[in-house]
């Protein structure tokens, strides 16, 4: 006898499904597709060597990171980060500091804080979608606010905030957003800091990329202009992803339940690699390699965005991100990215459409192209690609 | 403005708590007490050095290891898990595998799958504390089945299991249970997975110390006797607890939604760790490994149990565990192990009492002693200091 797990499951997995809705894998495209879906370092900026000998030392030097400890995190690594906010003009002390799986998983801790079914949860339109994939399981009511080349767009916002129930958070990433490149404005983040605290609804920031601007350091963080902004970063962008390692800045009234949520959810992290990533960032070599990324990341955005105007400047627009990893670009019309992604898998190209970012999963006219990972070479083929099969997918449709 | 965070945070947060419930930080202990509480391997039987030659290996041959990869882990390391639970007797796809941050993860995603607020849920009596951390912000209604020398007793255990609601799981540790040391026959085994079959009920298998027999192999995996034994391993006790590295064999149809509960808790696993083990545990060092922890374990475990049977053979009483990392010792009569703990503390001998271990805190004249990480030296003082400890306490508390 089976077991009749559609009766056993739990009501919340109806919710559960991959962060990109798209299935990629249902695309007919040839075995030379440019692929501008991914968002992760290069293999040429991976620290490999430096981590390497870091994490060789740690092994060598701390036998017992081996065994079980420290669920908040390796103390010397939570004070590199806040040196590092610090910085970047939020100071906070190190003990409001909680060391987690990537920045995925301070989402899922936030989340398994904050939200009961029915609890409405504010993020931008358009937003990270490994946030939404969090959040829909709890049966909460997600509502998007609309961007504008300043951040989140103030009016909205506050019509939102205001109404009842209050949101149990708002979920935001100021700082070269994903996937819209947008950096909120100076102005703008205190604003949005002033109305959050005036509604008492929490503001989750999410900020990976903050470190990688292309050439004009941006605004400070969020959580420098309020201790009750719960602020996610990551060395899955500055370091590499398949780390691991993330932390949440939380208010200091929820250290301990967060603590308890992460020992619950996996004991404690990885403590050989939080020993070698806080040598490595507190070590001269970071800030080269910062400063080398930054390069590398800035030439292939201009680059791409060059040749997107020469292949598709009639078609489309986008706005040049000041850093980070995505260029968000909308197509002018009508028309839903996610209908034309076959007709552009068929030429041998990629992109993640726009309604992968939306929480109703609206048709959108926009896609988010990343670039960090491609050579100049394939993101000129790349665009040109681009450029021919939309044109071709645009008449195509217009004809109809 | 600062936030009213009792009114935001969701009602759950009202059951988290450590996995432990007893705060040592609070007992009046000398500075060299010997501390009966630990759970993992000693320093001296931590891989040290074949892991961190794996581990280099891997840096070095596959950067890309660095990068996003597979959620459900690293295809080797599954194929070698599902080979060493073949030896094991239980034959298992490596598709049908998912690799966790521990097996506190694989407890946590399962728990995602399937509780609801008001489901029943049944446990062994005692059992693991990290499983009851889980379980009991799901808003569930624990109930403890009692053991017997033979694993859970299957008249209380069918009892339970035919009351209405059905139990959403019976999770079991059924070899070396922590913290009782019991291990489930083989006839006990087939019966309670068929009774787990004819009710309906999933059962939750946690085998962390399934390889740690001290001279007797215990009987198959109980996911030897149904696929839909949803069942968990762990490498924090046969290698190290630092690495955070599990796993989770589940039913196929529960792949996928597991697959997305994972992305969704932290994307992956560190993907380099996952290398290294795949290598060390197929090589030959791990069996000579192995081997050597089975003596370690099995030589601490009986001078203990001697050393026990002369301080306090006359006050308590307790079974041999045929591998593994635990002693439960009961104390004869009406006592609560967890009053006597500080005066044990105070003479420099502390254990986890068995209120911990149940779902209901309810007081237990047992209590748990870890032995694997004291020297023969250590467990011999401590034992004595424990025998006289108790002895004194229980006088003045008959006296009073």
């Amino acid at each position: 006898m089976r077991l009749s797990w559609d009766r056993i499951l739990a009501k919340r997995v109806a919710a559960f499904r991959p962060c990109i809705r798209t299935d990629f894998s249902r695309l007919s495209a040839p075995p030379d597709t440019i692929h501008f879906t991914g968002g992760a370092p290069p293999v040429e900026c991976l620290p490999t060597e430096p981590l390497a000998e870091e994490l060789a030392r740690a092994w060598r030097s701390e036998p017992t990171a081996l065994w079980y400890g420290e669920t908040e995190g390796y103390r010397p690594l939570r004070e590199a980060i806040a040196a590092r906010l610090a910085r970047r003009g939020a100071v906070v002390d190190p003990d409001t500091i909680l060391v987690t799986q990537g920045a995925q998983q301070a989402i899922d801790l936030v989340a398994r804080l904050l939200l009961e079914p029915g609890d409405r949860v504010l993020v931008e339109g358009p937003t990270y979608f490994g946030a939404l994939q969090v959040f829909e399981p709890y049966a909460v009511r997600i509502e998007a606010v609309p961007l504008d080349e300043e951040g989140v767009q103030l009016e909205r916002l506050e019509e939102l905030l205001a109404r009842q129930p209050r949101p149990k958070l708002f979920y935001t990433v100021p700082t070269f957003q994903n996937p819209a490149g947008v950096t909120m404005s100076l102005e703008r983040r205190r604003a949005v800091v002033e109305l959050a605290e005036r509604y008492g609804v929490p503001i989750v920031e999410d900020d990976p990329y903050g470190d990688l601007w292309y050439e004009t350091v941006p605004p400070p963080p969020l959580r420098a202009f309020s201790e009750d902004v719960l602020s996610l970063g990551s060395f899955s962008k500055t370091l590499a992803p398949g780390l691991r390692v993330g932390w949440l800045v939380a208010p200091r009234y929820l250290m301990k339940p967060l603590i308890d949520a992460k020992e619950a959810a996996d004991i404690q992290s990885d403590r050989l690699l939080q020993r070698a990533i806080a040598a490595v960032i507190t070590s001269p070599w970071y800030e080269e390699h910062l400063t080398a990324a930054r390069r590398v990341y800035g030439t292939r955005c201009r680059t791409l965005a060059d040749a997107l105007a020469r292949e598709l400047g009639d078609l489309a627009t986008w706005r040049l991100p000041g850093g980070g990893f995505f260029l968000w670009v909308t197509l002018q019309g009508d028309v839903d990215s996610a209908a034309l992604l076959p007709h552009c898998a068929a030429a041998g190209v990629t992109y993640v459409p726009g309604s992968d970012f939306y929480p109703d999963h609206r048709p959108s006219p926009s896609f988010r192209l990343g670039f960090t990972t491609l050579s100049i070479e394939a993101m000129l083929v790349g665009a040109e690609r681009l450029g021919r099969a939309l044109r071709a997918a645009l008449v195509e449709a217009a004809g109809r």
